[in-house]
């Protein structure tokens, strides 16, 4: 499988998680081979603080791989990652990190600081960005434009 | 209960967790009424790359409460929380974070930063430190002595 098509695999985790009610954010953690051995999408509103989609491609590629080191492998995620996912990517040893948007008020892999390269700690990745940049913003725009328009709605028919 | 149990509790949490051959740290959430609500321990051998105290707590917490946001609690935690779990913090809304030891290496709430305080995210803790710092102290170097103690003798019975 090539770069585009794991990141479309995270583009379709992210509208799942907004044909859910979620903000539409996807991932995928990709091993040497290049095959997916963990995905994840948004699910914070289920009442998991730590719901990013991030953690979940992280958890379900060590149980896949046996190990909570996961040496070799590339996540894929449509949004740059926050400073939890950053430190998650960092303590799980993941090798490289592609994002498609930045996120200017929350994303610690550029933006707001850089935790995934920080020299002082004991693990740095690969970072390569800007890829398909603009297919994440729309998505995650729709998404808050159909939240306005529906939160003025109910607040309309409630008088 | 007082602040001293709760700080108690995360240490027995720290020393379950040595007794299991994993690196003693605890935590503990309390909410309001000064309640435990929430408990961890560190696990990350047992496969888990997420598998740091606080993440546990963090979880149990909002089970408890029924929702992500942890609004008016209080985290103490044996050792100053990584960049992933003060992320963690900040994402799920804890109040107010007291931890015993500085982690020079690795701590991202006033050691190698302060996450947990950063006026451009959108939530900030207050923060207690030093409270029963040696102990944590003692707790980690006795651990991690008798690891080298073992890992010297098992060298030296395989040749």
């Amino acid at each position: 499988m090539s770069q585009a098509q794991w990141m479309d695999e995270a583009f379709a985790l992210a509208e799942e998680a907004a044909a859910d009610g979620e903000i539409p954010i996807g991932a995928v953690v990709v091993d040497r081979d290049g095959r997916i051995i963990g995905r994840g999408r948004n699910r914070r509103e289920s009442g998991d603080p730590l719901g990013h989609a991030e953690i979940y491609a992280i958890r379900e590629a060590a149980v896949a791989i046996g190990d909570w080191r996961l040496e070799g492998t590339t996540m894929c995620v449509t949004l740059e990652p926050c400073a939890m996912c950053a430190g998650a990517l960092v303590n799980a040893r993941v090798d490289r990190l592609v994002f498609a948007a930045f996120d200017p008020k929350a994303g610690f892999c550029g933006s707001l600081g850089n935790l995934v390269q920080d020299p002082r700690l004991n693990h740095r990745l690969e970072v390569e960005t800007g890829f398909e940049e603009e297919r994440s913003r729309v998505l995650l725009q729709s998404f808050f434009r159909k939240l306005r328009v529906r939160d003025k709605t109910e607040r309309w028919q409630s008088g």
